[in-house]
């Protein structure tokens, strides 16, 4: 092997791993020589003079640079020096240089070689690297001028032309502004080379903070200067998940959509805890520090469209955007959290917080996230982080749904052959029983295609069971040389593939997607637990209707409250009158379950003695929820003779989020089977105009109804009621709609938007049934009110509401009956 | 216990039950003292004389009656003789009296008594059941009139007043009509005592047969007289169903729907094959022996809706049949089916066919229902039986979704508490590992009531696992006492239950909605197995799509066809022209896939260059499998941005099953997500009038195309071609679209519905693509013709196709191309 000594280092490995791998191989000789040959071509071409390459690393004294990033420029060294750049290494921070050269002495000295690398030589190669490597103070401007020039002159010496300049930001975020100015004003290179600035984790606490850091770093560097570092996205099995996709398309094409997965769970689970960073931690917590980067990065990987050229970085990243455009918004409901029993103690202790102090960072969540397009649409896409965990393990895990039946009993299943027993891929991110990264696939999904040179069948554990399989269900691949993610990360750097680093797009929309959530959080109080595997199932969770709960009651409550509030279920719904009608009153939880009962029962009667049901909604807040109840909790509501008809819309588009339409389309109807035909929208857009009298859309509207409803006399008929005593679009300011032939008729509103379209009063009064929902402390006054006054429908239209010979029920919440 | 000796049967045999089971609970004595009351009271009561029940066994030398009726009989006298009711029972058959007697004196001698009841106990009831037995031959009317007399004579000598008579037919069904005939005019009670005719399957061999059957017996018996057996509804776990649902209300509320059911199977294996009965077996096969009947009553069992009141009978049986009219039609996918190897030559052998006859009689089948309701739908109901399985068994599974995610790793978990264990309900039916009939609930589901007079918690058995999870993972019940399914109807008809049978509606619909499948499934070559254990996966299926196959490849034919025909993946999509345009031309499969692709890759350009895509669809029958196409297989489809226009519409509502419109609802619509205001039906149906000129729908139509689509030129139009030549609704006969101003106009078809609107020629020539397809035979002589034809839209309106500034390209199958 002598003679490649004076090899580039990448060819020599290259050549070690072919050769030294398969010495059984009977194309051992052989390969061992072609590789030679190639070696060989290699150091000719290495011959070839490129440009210089400086790398900047500000922070070098600090932990992450003596962690991590000192190896990865090492690799870096060793994998490219061979290749005809020439490189220098320079180690900055505002340690003063005598110190700062100490520490570059020492963390350089315990720089490792791979496996292969025998130690003499490994001794040589880290005494180039550190002939390379040198320590500076970077403080003031003239210090970066300083370093600009020094480059320069190395540059001039060694009689290249300068490739470019790569600064490393492993410094605080405060810091950014600073070194970013400097370097922008002092340190640029010269035409033709280029300018990389590597920047850590955080990137903001929110929304608004990452958008300013964006904004302030966007005014040194250009968008395509910059690479954001997740470090997930440099771990071997994470950077395999494109490629795999990528090299199983054929396999996968037909798999990876909605039809057939049935969850996808991303999982990052510890077992250490805060202890002695709660200073950060507890501005933080698990959804900053774990799910709004790392485990989000994987979801978009994922969930994203496969490019047609999955190598392409633009085509990546385009499509990386597009998935992030296509999650639906969390809720509240989305997430579930915890903190483990002691980090309270923790943070009053390092953070010299008195014992009144009650911590709310979560340090376990649980998040539920959904796609909203066609390829994603129902698949739950599970999020989960945690300290103090039962074990130390990271993974993605794509469930297929068992849509097999299998006739044989089953325990005469043939792992590889039976379609029943579970089908998943998992890309084993690291530690965990397995212990090494790794590429899961069930036996009996497919056998996958991995890039030989570098991914290796894992040999079998006999007793080692994953997600509920033995390891030998599954083909199993893990890496054949397990590297770190930063030297892998620092190599991508190098070669500019943007594709594995967050760009500024990206970055924001991960926080517009999170920071909702984070703020209606930020007052949730998590969950304790004791930590380790006393979790039991404490923890397990569970999801339904887009919403997350844990699957076991609350056992202990972090912070007590001021005794137990009744809660809603310990009222009875109440039975009385209101304005010598009918009223319903209840928790606002119990009131919507009766209310839409009480639809139900209507429609059903209506269905059997009609063979149809007309129902004319309002639009609103109130009726969202009872929307969606009647979506998801009645299946024998008869949908498919029902026709909608609206109250009352708005003057916008049918499109326009202000649309009452919209709201019963996202909410109704796209959960249930209304005919097209029976869904009758107000025509308050006709002819590209919005109300326009000589548009007629009153009269047509009333047409309809006159065709369709027999008698015009509605089914059902759902009201609300308005602070100032409106309902419908009929309001006290407006004449129009209170008496009168009319139907239909538009109405102007005292708020925007100002032109309504709505039913009249007397068209409302000719209704079989009447129902008037009003919820909430806001209605509270004009509920008092209204019960007072007399049929004065000019003042306050709703005490207009009296059905000539239908019924009408009142359904109030008990804040707004009860204040 | 002898003072219990002149006490009913069934209360003293209740009163051991209730003592003897539990001897060493603490309550035993005074359960004892309760029970010997109950029975003292139960022997004051009896002293009531109530009528004289008559039972005539029809067929009584037959197998059934010997191996099952008999049995029953007895077991219906033990139960019921000491309530009150005097009872004779008559074998009846065509055997002669004499042989009858002494076959029925040896069936008489070997009745068994419960297991609870002493020896000479069991003697002496057995002796007074034969006292009150007789056999009489039935064979011309006057025998009939006889037996008449015979009741009559019995009852006045009784000088009791007759209560009823039940007739039991155990005969074939060819002897109905003639027995029915008899009984009805020569063998009714007198006024005030019931008639009750009882009927075994065969019901028919189809709908026709059944609904025949039906008719003639309807002309003798009242429907309320009837009572069809279905003995699986008196098995003890299928007669278990409705109860079960019934006491666990309130936990199966929540669960019993589409949200949480993964999947019902409906399950019954048979380790026999059908040696020596393939006369019968040849004339029926699996889906009229087992599927049509015993699967089919159980699935309705599982998801009717559950009346209020589960123990009315009338309620149950109208519940029923809406489960009936919510079942999917079946289609020739929904069904695998398979041939045990050796039927084969059995039913040569037996039916003396040739070595050159195959029989297509199904022994084994997989058939995959679907119920068109909110509650179920999207639910997979997978029905499956076969004879020369491994094992014989039969069970109702009803398998929930997973919807938790469990923190801890699973090697901990605690299966009553775990939420991440599979989560079921089986109705286990007989046999199979267990045994024993049973009903087992998931620990970590609920603790189902069951009653504990008759159903018993299962003792452990370490090492059984059943549906993949050990016993002890369930709450598993058996009855008390296992009953013959038998002895349970015929006391059930006794009690005049008759939800425990199968009325003449609930036939007819079962009928309905199987006869279709079955005859498209006559000439359906099933797949040979082996039998056994040997059948390993070959028998394994899966759905996607409504669809079920095979998971294994097929690797044997029952009957080799002339050599193999090519597959349509063994062609390449061809291009070429017509009418100097390109074409291009493929197997109908691959035709479909590339003109969803090419109309997807044009909808994606379309809205990236403009923000919305119109698309304009014809009706008919070849676009329904490119919208099942697009529906299901193009995740990247902007259906959210795409706008949906009609080329042509039928004058009918559009809710009527003729209508385009209707057709692109179904298939295509309900599928995806286009918004409601993108979808533009024509307004063939205005002002309660269809196509009528005033009503200027063709005029609306025309401003709306003009209002939303720029310049009037649709992104792509989709035609089809006539075998006349006509094209949207352009018609040789019809000058009116060919050429003017007009965008829309309203034609004359020669076909009916005659009325149509449609696109003119102007308006499709103005399209950026026009895309016309092709497919079937029947296409093929046009296709030659108007390749040769010029410019002639007046003759072949399709030749008028040639967008002015656009694309054109044809799409046509093989068939319609070549021929």
């Amino acid at each position: 092997m002598q003679r490649y000594a004076s090899c580039p280092l990448g060819l020599r490995s290259h050549v070690l791993q072919v050769g030294v791998r398969h010495p059984r191989h009977p194309g051992f000789w052989k390969m061992l020589a072609v590789a030679t040959c190639v070696a060989l071509l290699g150091c000719l071409q290495a011959q070839k003079l490129q440009g210089h390459v400086s790398v900047i690393l500000l922070g070098a004294t600090g932990d992450l640079a003596r962690k991590y990033l000192w190896q990865g420029l090492f690799q870096l060294y060793l994998d490219e020096a061979g290749k005809g750049h020439s490189f220098s290494f320079h180690g900055a921070a505002l340690t003063a240089t005598k110190q700062g050269q100490e520490f570059m002495a020492k963390v350089l000295e315990s720089l490792s070689c791979p496996e292969d690398v025998a130690p003499s030589r490994c001794a040589e190669l880290k005494d180039q690297f550190r002939r390379l490597s040198q320590y500076r103070q970077l403080k003031t401007s003239e210090d970066y001028v300083a370093l600009s020039e020094g480059v320069e002159a190395l540059v001039r010496q060694e009689g290249r032309r300068e490739a470019g300049r790569l600064f490393y930001f492993s410094v605080p975020p405060f810091a950014y502004a600073d070194i970013a100015r400097n370097i922008n004003s002092s340190c640029r290179p010269g035409p033709g080379a280029w300018l990389r600035v590597v920047l850590e984790k955080p990137f903001g606490h929110d929304h608004l903070s990452a958008q300013q850091l964006a904004t302030e770093l966007g005014s040194f560097f250009q968008e395509e200067e910059m690479y954001r570092v997740d470090h997930y996205l440099g771990k071997q099995a994470v950077a395999q998940i494109l490629p795999f996709r990528d090299q199983n398309r054929k396999a996968l094409d037909g798999l990876w959509n909605r039809h057939h997965v049935e969850r996808v769970e991303i999982v990052m689970k510890e077992t250490v805890d805060a202890e002695g960073r709660t200073s950060f931690y507890e501005e933080y917590g698990v959804i900053r520090d774990v799910l709004q980067n790392h485990l989000t990065e994987v979801l978009t990987l994922v969930a994203m469209e496969l490019p047609y050229n999955a190598s392409s970085a633009e085509a990546v990243l385009q499509h990386k955007l597009q998935a992030f455009r296509a999650l639906r918004g969390l809720r509240r409901a989305s997430a579930v959290l915890g903190q483990y029993r002691a980090y309270g103690t923790q943070v009053r202790r390092e953070l010299h917080k008195p014992d009144s102090f009650h911590s709310l960072t979560p340090t376990f969540a649980g998040i539920l996230v959904h796609m909203d397009n066609l390829r994603w649409e129902g698949v739950p896409f599970i999020l989960m982080s945690g300290k103090a965990l039962d074990e130390r393990v990271g993974y993605v895990r794509i469930l297929f749904k068992n849509r097999a039946f299998c006739a044989q009993s089953e325990k005469d299943w043939v792992t590889a052959q039976s379609p029943c027993l579970p089908q998943q891929i998992i890309f084993y991110i690291g530690h965990g029983e397995l212990g090494t990264p790794a590429v899961l696939v069930s036996r009996s999904l497919f056998k996958p295609t991995l890039p030989s040179r570098s991914w290796k069948e894992v040999e079998g554990r006999p007793g080692l069971r994953l997600f509920g399989r033995p390891l030998s269900d599954y083909y199993a691949y893990s890496p054949v040389r397990e590297r770190d993610a930063y030297s892998i990360l620092i190599s991508h750097i190098f070669h500019g593939r943007k594709d594995s680093f967050v760009t500024t797009e990206n970055l924001l929309a991960s926080w517009v997607f999170w920071t909702p959530l984070l703020d209606s959080l930020a007052r949730e109080v998590p969950r304790l637990y004791p930590g380790g595997a006393e979790n039991g199932h404490l923890l397990d969770f569970e999801f339904a209707g887009g919403q997350l709960a844990f699957c076991q009651q609350q056992v202990e409550q972090l912070v007590l409250g001021p005794g137990s509030a009744p809660m809603p279920s310990d009222f009875q719904v109440l039975r009385a009158t209101y304005r010598e009608s009918p009223l319903v009153t209840a928790w606002p939880e119990e009131l919507i379950a009766k209310l839409a009962s009480d639809i139900e029962a209507t429609a059903v009667q209506a269905v059997r003695r009609f063979g149809q049901f007309h129902l004319a909604l309002s639009g609103g807040s109130s009726p969202i929820v009872l929307f969606q109840q009647l979506a998801t909790g009645h299946y024998g509501f008869p949908w498919a003779h029902t026709h909608l008809w609206l109250v009352d819309e708005r003057c916008v588009p049918l499109w326009d989020p202000e649309s009452n339409f919209q709201g019963l389309q996202t909410h109704l109807l796209q959960h249930v089977r209304v005919p097209y035909y029976n869904v009758h929208p107000m025509p308050v857009h006709l002819h590209q105009r919005l109300c326009a009298e000589q548009d007629r859309g009153a009269q047509a509207y009333a047409e309809q109804i006159s065709a369709l409803v027999t008698n015009s006399s509605f089914d059902l008929v759902l009201l609300g009621m308005g602070p100032d005593g409106h309902t419908a679009s009929l309001f006290p300011q407006s004449p129009a709609g209170l008496d009168g032939e009319q139907l239909v008729v538009l109405t102007e509103s005292p708020s925007k938007p100002y032109h309504r379209m709505s039913l009249s009063l007397p068209l409302i009064n000719r209704a079989r049934k009447v129902v008037v929902l009003v919820m909430g402390r806001l209605k509270r006054d004009i509920t008092m009110l209204v019960s007072r006054v007399g049929h004065e429908p000019k003042k306050w239209p709703i005490s207009g509401v009296l059905p000539g010979s239908g019924q009408l029920v009142w359904y109030m919440d008990y804040e707004a009956f009860l204040g």
